[in-house]
């Protein structure tokens, strides 16, 4: 099958072929829980490219070449003998980690804390390819009236949104106000969940206007423009500080932009990385803040986002291109040129 | 009435006198939920060693000379015309701060977001005096057999402690471990607070002998010797890893050290203060980490600790000093000369 | 001032004045934390009649006469000594219980377990009249934009709504439902606040045709009619059963019927009453079912809830009467003709 | 292999021989995730009469011959081709029910609500025999120390009790009070599992003189001897009700006691069934009271509560019969002659 492999690292991103197209073998069932997936949508994402320059290989120890793709649906091609909650042709997302099901975190439900998970495309064969081999525990039936190719992204950008507005909406009440900083392919979808889950006000932060219009589009219109101008405007706008701030940049000052947004007792939930988090203790103290790192989500956090976009809840913007032009679509990525989510389609 | 009160800050506490002991006037009811403490003992804190160094200048606003002294307890003395709950001559510990009771903070229970609060001690007169004037509102009514010189301590290190430890054990469950760093006069208490209200299992690290034997004393036979070489020790005994942290040092080290005891989706409690927190956003995600900022505790909090102290089960290590030789005391503290919680009695 | 006040029960309600309008006496301030508030309407709710039948002598003993109305807003005339949040001329909305702010229920902010608290129109003068008395705790602004006779009934009805509504959306995600059962006064509002507040599926029961339509007309159309095969179509609906059902009617049968459309592990939140809730200790356990009982709400949820109306996410639906007619309001209520909420405008 | 069978219901439970011991087939591997379970300890509970009874027939539909017993513990003795977690030899309690380990409750955890699970001594053969089948997800291995003889009553009466005592656990605080009504098998785990997890006053309530000795025994010194003079009583002792009520017997007037002695905003807890509640709906909401239903305990809060058995919080007391000896056992427990928990050993 056809397949887009990582051969070499490339910090600066600067090689034509950042991925190789090649024919490699199908994957083929295994275990009697394995199941086959024929790709219809891989999400693009930033952490793709972080890979390519080589900022996982401390986190994560993985042999080249392999197939990167960590947002995956399509069809369920083919089912080891045990598993009984999916059948070929079945219309799935996969949610991203293999998980064992027996562990305790497992047991507890944050299967995503599971001690001897896979990750396909981050430490094993993703699906950036025409087939994919993941587990029943992973496979979830798409709700009627979703095509494949245009959810994708939920399956890791959308349900790590997903997962930080929920555990921000559990303690955000009417009246009470949230910042989402960088209204981008995770952010456009924690705005429209935070919304669905609370009656919190909900104000947009972002340097870019292509991104603002987009919130205003989607029924956001309490907006403020990036920069370190944005504290000042934020706490003007909510007499004092926000409850909740939803950092899907992470690098570049938002940190230290978040953390200056909080009203007392408010939360900066971390999603978006690449820089450092930088507070002297006694801030975080007089304040009474709180810091609350997001990683993913769980099975049960993939099956709610998914009923909510069943449902017309949660719309997601992509822009599709085919398998066969990944290293186009991944420059388009890094080069800003990319709005909406890409997806791409073997 | 002998009162000891800061007329100038002394960044490297080298002064024999850094507070001066004077007569000044008593407080007077003022307004009708005025109560007027007969101070019994006020406790002697890190917070007021740092307040004369002058680090609390751009966090509060306020003229010199006044008294310090936040941890009170005594009996009352008088009560304006719509004070209700007490009557002269009742044994109460006073919670630190003086609140509205009707701003949305005081509504909700947590006065110590008060919008409009105030703090003796800190931005008002204090309690190292032989009166104090605070509002029916921060008094509560020790439980029989408790002594004012005893419980002194509790009205703000014992409260903080409290809460840190309250926060935590709300999801402490049976097999999971959680790290007290510094078992001083705030962490002692913690560690008590924290084996009443859940059964996980408590590890003591800390660089003092003494304080470790305290530890012994008190029943925490799990123990660590602080230092960078904790972090090792810690995630051997807990096979990977703490679910919490509670770090009541906050400075030299101890904020990278308790960041790297945690196990993935662990939460590190800062109670401590003095260094600054440094922690790249993409650990944060890769743990799904938490950070929690504390700030004292409310007024059921104290009367929930003071129910705890009633009880038993919760026991201060205190040294008691004459108000007289409270540049003594503060000279002990700051050289580490004082184990247990130094007591001003007037 | 004119008062319609409460001099005889009448069990059956057959006589033509249940309240007598008469002259009184106008409230003062007696208290610094006093205020009296200019009435601008009066929601008049089933609970006037059940006192005017005599239900609550067992429950209150309040002799004869005394005025009724405990659903209350108006402005702001006159303020004791102590009060600073409130001004005269201000609008505002009364919170239905006049509270110590002291007691361990006040200090938690459950207010409405206050120890002490008097409940005007039940145990002590009400506000079918041109003045009441409360206090600064009970008082709270009104948002721009809303008048007093438009959202007197948010005081009890919509606060009794609100507090089930938000305990139940606490536990309420996406891909559950939940049901109500009576889409009155209260229940209209109860639909429109867990709209707001979750993405739960929401499924409206009533076996009144006119209730079927306005719940169409805010958007619900989830519906099922009223009686005992509704259980029937709501196991079917929901694929087994609802997560939740709010029951704001508890009397003739509903108990059983909402009981009934429970799945494993739900919950049965009573809020309408009068019948008897009758189940085999077997079948809680075996449907690991919970009931939650409802009383009114705390003053944090008031003003949460004035924040949703303010914005327009929870309208009522109210019918305005003189405060002269109030005794044809009782009769068209007692009858089911009044259709709405009923206010009283002195 | 030796199995206890029940070949015939019987109302009365006069019959000598209540279940037949004869030989069966030994139960093999037929699936790949399959344990087979060398039986170490039975626990003989109230549940095997009232199966034998009848009343569970219009609950559960399994035609009779069949093996009782749902409270299991031994060695592994064989495992299918998946099993990764468990080795034969390794000591073992059972989990009670086999779940799916797919279906959305099991992926939040709370397998016991799962929508295809199997019951073992039930629905199913049970571990009244020399095997048991069951599978991966339902094993956990034993804490060093633990014998299975000894444990076996956890696995569904020290489940239950744990369950119960957490949720309860989750809102007790310290100055709270809790009732436990009935210190039988499950009462006095529950007992020592709510002292574990909270600071609460624990009450005790029984009607059998020894029961309240084995209640001092393990330093339960608050007791209220049992009977409908127990309500008045606790409301005294606790100064107006119990925040906690858990009830272990649930029939013979206890529901009505048990409700009777709530504070406002208190929970009854239904564990023990029978009896019927039976609550007019005005009651519940003057006292916002709450009523949970338990039922066993999800696979955590087995491991959880093994965690404090471990450690040596809870203390189990058990009376060891031989298999061959069980209509012994059942016609003591019947007659109120065992005291403590009965142990089948084969």
């Amino acid at each position: 099958m056809l397949a887009a492999r990582l051969h070499e690292y490339d910090e600066t991103l600067s090689r034509p072929e950042l991925v190789r197209l090649e024919e490699v073998p199908e994957p083929k069932i295994e275990e009697p829980d394995d199941v086959i997936v024929r790709v219809g949508g891989a999400g693009l994402c930033r952490t793709d490219l972080h890979i390519i320059e080589g900022i996982w290989r401390t986190k994560v120890n993985r042999p080249l070449p392999y197939i990167l793709g960590h947002e995956n649906a399509g069809w369920v091609h083919a089912v080891g003998e045990m598993v009984r909650t999916v059948r070929p042709g079945d219309a799935v997302i996969v949610h991203p980690l293999i998980t064992d099901g027996v562990c305790p975190a497992c047991r507890r439900g944050e299967d995503m804390h599971c001690t001897s998970s896979k990750f396909p495309g981050i430490d094993t064969d993703g699906g950036f390819a025409e087939f994919l081999r993941t587990k029943e525990r992973s496979v979830l039936k798409l709700p009627p009236g979703l095509e494949p190719k245009d959810v994708a992204p939920y399956a890791d950008a959308g349900l790590t949104a997903f997962r930080a507005a929920r555990k921000a909406a559990a303690s955000l009440r009417p009246g009470m106000a949230a910042v989402i900083i960088g209204f981008g392919g995770l952010g456009h979808i924690a705005a429209q969940v935070l919304r669905s889950l609370c009656a919190a006000r909900i104000i947009v932060v972002d340097v870019s206007e292509a991104a603002l219009q987009l919130a205003s589009q989607l029924g956001f219109t309490d907006q403020v423009p990036g920069g370190p101008g944005a504290v000042e405007q934020v706490r003007r706008l909510t007499d004092g500080g926000a409850d909740a701030v939803l950092d899907f940049v992470g690098e570049r000052g938002t940190p230290e932009q978040g953390m200056g947004m909080l009203k007392k007792g408010g939360t900066y939930f971390v999603i978006g990385y690449g820089g450092v988090l930088q507070v002297p203790t006694i801030d975080l103290i007089v304040g009474e803040y709180s810091v609350v790192g997001n990683l993913v989500g769980n099975f049960t956090e993939l099956r709610e986002l998914m009923t909510l976009a069943g449902e017309g809840k949660v719309k997601l913007a992509t822009r599709v291109y085919p398998l066969k032009e990944i290293n186009q679509a991944m420059h388009d990525l890094a080069a800003g040129r990319l709005t909406g989510r890409g997806v791409l389609v073997p």
